[in-house]
């Protein structure tokens, strides 16, 4: 059975580098581990020449030592496979493994992540090491688990090798069968880009051709997420041949151009992520309003939810952030470290690996802090590290309790990999998806997020109250039948702005729009327009509410005939005033809202105010905006995480006696959450 | 005889892709058209595979049948010539017929425009598929011209493959003679770049030699202009020999590094224009002012009027623009379509052809809406066209009509060419031109732009009573004595700072400055510099007027014995308080107006009074700013266009009673116009 | 003997190239210069073509009819190099002698300095010309000294091409010896890094791998360094055997990634300087606040001053900066000549050679304005220089004198290089460099700078009072002992924050911070944090001083046992309020002052206060901010140069009587200086 992740345990570790360190420092280290409570390192995941010196000659002794000594402190080992980093070696005498530039220009060695995945000789020399590793270490005991590579496609998510140009054109014959119908679906007749001979095919490169053909863009967007996932999935394969007995195979990260829940279904027995709340917070300030922006990690935590239901956290930051060449956070404040933790436990991680031990000293990541600093001196952070752990003791109960949202988010792979290439796509999406989460946030709305392709959705549709599906562009007959049954059966669908205009080759439908979901929606959309910037703000009147309609706006009229759609929501200005903005259609036992626009903050909470969604537990608790909630759910019992991202105190109030996990007592009434303070209450 | 633009009617034509459809839509899409008065459609331009599907196999059915059907339907045809996307299997199996980027590597196929003019294997390719569709079609009934590729120059305006180098080498062979010249020519004694062989000569590289000798770059921008030239005289040649008696050859676009005049004047029977108000206006803001942005178009007409004083608008605009990469717009309001249609017809068009009928479902300019969207529903914008159809019919006695106006601006090729080369001489212009352009719409002043060059003007000059040369930073003895010619015969010349201080080849002159102008203005110039960005605005005096001078100020005084050269204006402040910054020199039966400074919009405003070219219009009418004033004149009659530019009604006061044209009533007085609106009155 | 820059005369010069001019102008511009005080000219720094046509074809005799000439006209001669500029031929015929960019391109003949250091054929064929030229013109009794190449390192100071790999790899095996010592220096463990073969090692690539190994970019500016004084001592060699008595070697410009010292000591007999204060002034605002733009040319002079005590200006600016592709800046308004060169005698500068004697009327500098406009008429500047000969035959017993300071800041290569490669450490120096000069500046206290290696300082140490070293990051135990040398025998030293975190490879230190500064400032680091955008500064309670504490803080307590380590100022804010800012160690005869955070204006001004060195002239003048005072010294007499950089008239306030060396009169108490005007007092 899994020695962590099994819903019985929240588990502490920390990413350990033995490799970094002189061996006479490895006993001390693991045991002020276990005096904080770390019961796993994950080790080795840029480690390869350590194992493989030179071409074909294996040596183990470096992680016999360091597995022994860990079985005898007791403490576990995630082990990870070093193809994130070949060896000099490897790249210099098989230069065809190297990713390249768009230009054609190879990556060099020098820094990570300079490979690609396709290259034969690279899945070669990778499967060789890989069973090397699973067939040497797999059995150790001290073995928990397995990580596959790091951070597939972090940093490094676009290939133009000559290896991946090759097997593009495979992965695209494989698809289309004939050039025919690759000329259809890539609409190659516009431009006369029609291509007479597969080889004539190269890779879509934005920065070389100006404005290559969308279409091929997203078929590359698939291939490069195909070319990941089959990248693991050899791994994955290798790996399960040796795999101890409950031992579990794993990656970490979300990156982009990689359809993450369809590689841990093939490959992975569970997700794993690396949390850096700090990075929004401090370095680039994200999407999110600035009062949210340690929250951005809450919403990539929402989205590894849908991946992984039960999930740990590979990396979760420990220290200020920071490389030589980019990036540089502060310290985590006094709590920070502690609140960031209890973020991710919040959301359904039951398992928090902190990156990393020490900081190392050396290297491009010499400023990506760990727990402890540069001297290993005892300090503020290896104290807030033992209280946490104390902490985590208090609320083990919470292990295997499953988040409970009431509205979920719907997305799907082929909507997000569009929004790289079509800017128009682009500019709904980056308006509606921080605004649909922060007006989630601010009004104590748990969220989930969906995925939904054309096999199904990753959850049962039917959990949620409302589902928001914000701009599905690209929509398909699959997608509309799995939403018309969720609305058949009582669900209440909310869309935006432009949703159903293209398939799902990214070819604008000829149907009236919205095309596929005139049924659902009982819309028709006349016409469309962006909003022009130089006027003063669209506005749309919706009852007694006045709120703005940037960006783009579709004029919304009930289909001919259909007697239960009503305009809820009016254009108030601009040529189409007084066409419709927001639309409701009752269908079935369900509702479908028809949102002429972006999602805005406003708009969304007033959509969630609509469908009596806001704020489900008001009877219980009122929070300042500054706090979120989050509600894991295991037999029956609620447990509200409350979580205060400001550093002031606050109070919250309970409206009814909950008990504080931490300390075991019963509050009620005005209850007082220090800076950066977590409750955990029941 | 021409069936377009022969001076008798104005046509409504339209950009049509028979390939994008399928062929059952023909008939009805064609229907539509004729009944909305549609009378031509632009076709083929980006389909030679449709003709050639692979090398030497040429097929004729589908455009057999395409224009078969138009010839039964009385719809005539504009004919594309399809050299702006090569199919890939020629760029496949001919490389070198690709365009490269300045860094050595070649374009790839799947945009367009990624070929390069000077393989010869291009040229032969080129050459024998025009060849073999004007044997084809060129006697077809339906055709009534040809357009030669699309929009040359268009994003690709630099070209670096090997064929390129090649060529230049020829061109500057055949310009300079000798490698001595060529030195000499390029002052190549400067950082010891003197050439010995011609070989060492490679195309200068703006990104990758850092700072290139910018004679070459004058040079290089002559030999891409040659290069673009020479390509479109290759296809003309061969076309003459198929046309039917009275069809045309035309080519469409106005674009950088091409002598459009010398190509018309070579090459083409007219010249057409590409008109998208909507970009200047809503996409990059330009560099007009605010509420001129929409009249960027005019000012562009205005460009192309000096080309062609008989031209044709091969696609304007008729719904948002957009691209899947870049460029996002807003659907044109109410009106505006109709507006920048008679903006068109205002500036000289008399063929104003749509782009495009039904909007694309796929590609990159699946966004560059036409007039119809994706559904081919009925919509506003359709029913705007019947209503512009209904005013042409109103307003066909226009037709061949020529724009009348009393001001020209100077121009010429090699000073627009050296401004993407010096960013002195750049500064000075990219203040100056936007500023003339907003004075004149301002003050209701019409415009003409004329090209200068040693072989004289693009059109008389003595038809003009004031002309504007800006910045003629570069001068020659033979434009030298065409200004005196006409300054001689009574015109009235404005000059600005640093005129004639470089030679044609971009040498600063020796002699005392303004060099070879000394004798037209009557100035000397002891001294001269840049304005401080720190410094409080340098101002001038001119009797009671307080006008800024900003970028540049030329110290001007009176030329020693020369009493005829009076200083109107000096500098206020600075160190130079007190010097000439605006000389009056009466010069036989003219005057020249030497400006030490740039034209700001107030200078300009001021030297148009002075002159007294401001309004000319004004005994018959006053207009607000927001209208822009055009008057076309056929057989001594003047027919004023009057074009509301904005969102909002005006009133405009005509002072006698004229003739509106599209509903045949007589007005006086205070005028109504309404938001967009246009009048055509007489 | 030395001709100029021998202690007892202040010299003028100018650049001049025979090349750009018609023989039959060369005599009556000699004369000219004559005529205002020019003893030198300048030439032949860019005409390798002139004395070698085609390979190994040498022509003298251009410049013997020049150079005799200058011998008939009693001027002297510096003869330049011509390697900044290798023929077109030569980079034709051995492409290996072009630099390369990032991603393999060659750089291309066209502009300058498109060569590398180390292709051996360069090295062949630079110093066969130097040999020939020397050999040649070296006894000619009109040349006094000689000009390696032009500005080493200017415009390109990275180098790729395949020589210059081969080149780093040598000079890493001299380095290192092992591969295991160079894997253990660049930590090459970090991401698998490891290197097995000397030949897979490539120049680390910022623009090509994303984030390569700072180590390995570490020992890439030295290496570039390197290659520079190897190139130079190249020339110097040769040049040595043919140089006759009293002629001296030189180079000109201060460029990054080279030791200029080392390179003066190695192969120069004194330094020389550019100086364009103008292009701080006008073009790019560098990072000095606005009022002291055209004192960062005080900064870099007396950077150079620390290079060579004894320097000249070759290139001082004359005219308005600017090239056709990029800057453009105002003419000097009258005085500003006048000033700038002073500005440069006053830090130091013996000889002053103005850029250039006309402006060059073609190439890519044809806006780098000369003395004389392009006409050469009589101008302005001319007549400026005028005056400048009369004040410099005023103050010639200035010469020789040395500049006075008793506040030294300072540098060392390895942190300076550092800056380019990490930005941690960039962002400190960023602010505080900046933030020293201008409270020096203000309190007109003249200020050196000093540069220390494991060899020793550039200057003694013990003539200072108080060194500033803000924040040497990397710091070795040899330079730690000269610091404690200075302290032990009274010195005052203040350090900034995150001093000695690392050592010279870059590595952090594991001992606790401040690491091998700790007995010197008696102080430890427990915790240290960049601070956070989006709070409220932090601020520094020092006595009843509030400062903010910006960027970054150290949190500092007194060493253990350290009784006399004081905190003199605490945070006040944030988690550590209370914790040490600012501490003073009292250690033997001197002082240790601690700063946790950056040097910002005001708490540079507050710590000069605190040690007394602020304004250490307030006994005998008090200056307006916008005056700079710089002290010259000789034979015990001291000479004030008081310089006015503002527009405005200014009172200055002497409280003694001093005499005006330009008119020698007595002056005392209030005594105005003109707009940008300079007085010399003693």
């Amino acid at each position: 059975m899994r020695k962590i992740l099994d819903g019985s345990t929240l588990t502490l570790g920390v990413c350990y580098y033995p490799e970094h360190w002189p061996q006479d420092m490895w006993a001390a280290d693991l045991d002020r581990m276990s005096e904080c409570g770390i019961r796993v390192v994950r080790i080795a995941e840029f480690s390869w020449n350590l194992t493989e010196p030179s071409e074909g000659v294996f040596t183990y002794d470096f992680y016999d030592r360091f597995l022994d000594l860990c079985q005898e402190k007791e403490m576990k080992v995630i082990f990870g496979t070093p193809t994130a980093t070949p060896p000099a070696w490897l790249t210099k005498r098989y230069p065809e493994t190297l990713n390249a530039h768009a230009d054609g220009t190879p990556l060099e060695h020098g820094g990570r992540r300079h490979y690609n995945y396709n290259a034969p000789v690279y899945r070669e020399k990778a499967a060789l090491i890989v069973e090397k590793l699973a067939s040497h270490f797999g059995r150790h005991p001290a073995v928990i688990g397995w990580q596959i590579d790091n951070e597939l496609n972090c940093e490094v998510d676009e290939f133009y090798s000559a290896a991946d140009a090759c097997a593009f054109r495979i992965f695209l014959r494989e698809k289309y069968g004939t050039l025919e119908e690759l000329n259809r679906a890539w609409g190659t007749v516009f431009w006369n880009q029609t291509y007479t001979d597969w080889e004539e095919i190269s890779l879509p490169k934005r920065a070389r051709s100006g404005n290559p053909n969308p279409h091929a863009l997203l078929d590359y967007a698939r291939f490069i997420s195909h070319s990941a996932r089959g990248f693991a999935r050899m791994q994955s394969e290798i790996l399960r041949k040796y795999l101890k007995e409950g031992d579990f195979i794993t990656t970490n990260g979300r990156f982009d151009h990689l359809d993450n829940h369809r590689m841990t279904r093939e490959s992975l027995d569970f997700y794993t992520y690396d949390s850096y709340p700090d990075m929004a917070y401090n370095v680039d300030g994200g999407r999110l309003p600035s009062g949210l922006r340690d929250r951005e990690a809450s919403r990539s935590l929402s989205e590894v939810r849908s991946i992984s239901p039960v999930f740990g956290i590979m990396e979760q930051q420990s220290g200020p952030n920071g490389w030589t060449t980019c990036m540089a956070a502060p310290a985590p404040k006094p709590g920070q470290m502690t609140l960031w933790t209890m973020q991710s436990i919040a959301h359904g991680a039951d398992y928090i690996s902190y990156f990393r031990w020490r900081t190392c000293t050396f290297g491009t990541e010499m400023y990506w802090h760990g727990i402890l600093d540069y001297s290993g001196r005892e300090n503020r952070r290896m104290a807030e590290l033992r209280s946490i752990h104390r902490k985590l003791e208090a609320i083990q109960e919470v292990a295997g309790g499953c988040y409970r949202a009431q509205v979920g988010v719907l997305k799907d792979y082929d909507n997000c990999w569009d929004l790289r290439i079509d800017m128009w796509h682009r500019d709904l999406e980056n308006v509606s998806q921080p605004a649909i989460f922060a007006a989630a946030q601010k009004t104590h709305t748990p969220l989930d997020y969906v995925y939904l392709s054309d096999e199904g959705a990753s959850a049962p549709l039917s959990a949620y109250k409302v589902l928001i599906y914000a701009h599905p562009c690209m929509m398909s007959k699959a997608r509309a039948a799995i939403l018309e049954e969720y609305v058949a059966g009582g669900g209440i669908l909310i869309l935006g702005c432009r949703s159903g205009y293209k398939d799902l080759d990214g070819h604008c439908v000829m149907q009236d729009l919205p095309g596929l979901l005139r049924p659902l929606t009982g819309a028709d959309i006349p016409e469309f327009t962006r909003t022009c910037p130089g006027d003063s703000p669209v506005m749309i009147r919706w009852g007694d509410r006045r709120l703005e309609a940037p960006v783009f706006n579709d004029l919304l009229r009930p289909l001919a005939g259909e007697e239960s759609a009503e305009v809820l929501g009016v254009y108030e200005n601009c040529y189409y005033a007084g066409e419709g903005a927001l639309l409701r259609h009752r269908c079935q036992k369900g509702v479908v809202y028809s949102l002429g626009t972006v999602f805005t903050e406003e708009l969304t909470a007033a959509l969630l105010e609509e469908v009596q969604a806001a704020e489900p537990e008001r009877e219980t608790m009122v929070l300042p905006k500054c706090c979120e909630l989050a509600v894991r759910e295991k037999d029956g019992k609620k447990y509200y995480f409350v979580l205060n991202y400001s550093a002031d105190q606050v109070t919250i109030l309970l409206k009814r006696s909950l008990v504080s996990l931490f300390d075991g007592v019963s509050v009620e009434g005005e209850v007082a959450l220090e800076p950066y303070g977590t409750a955990v209450l029941m």
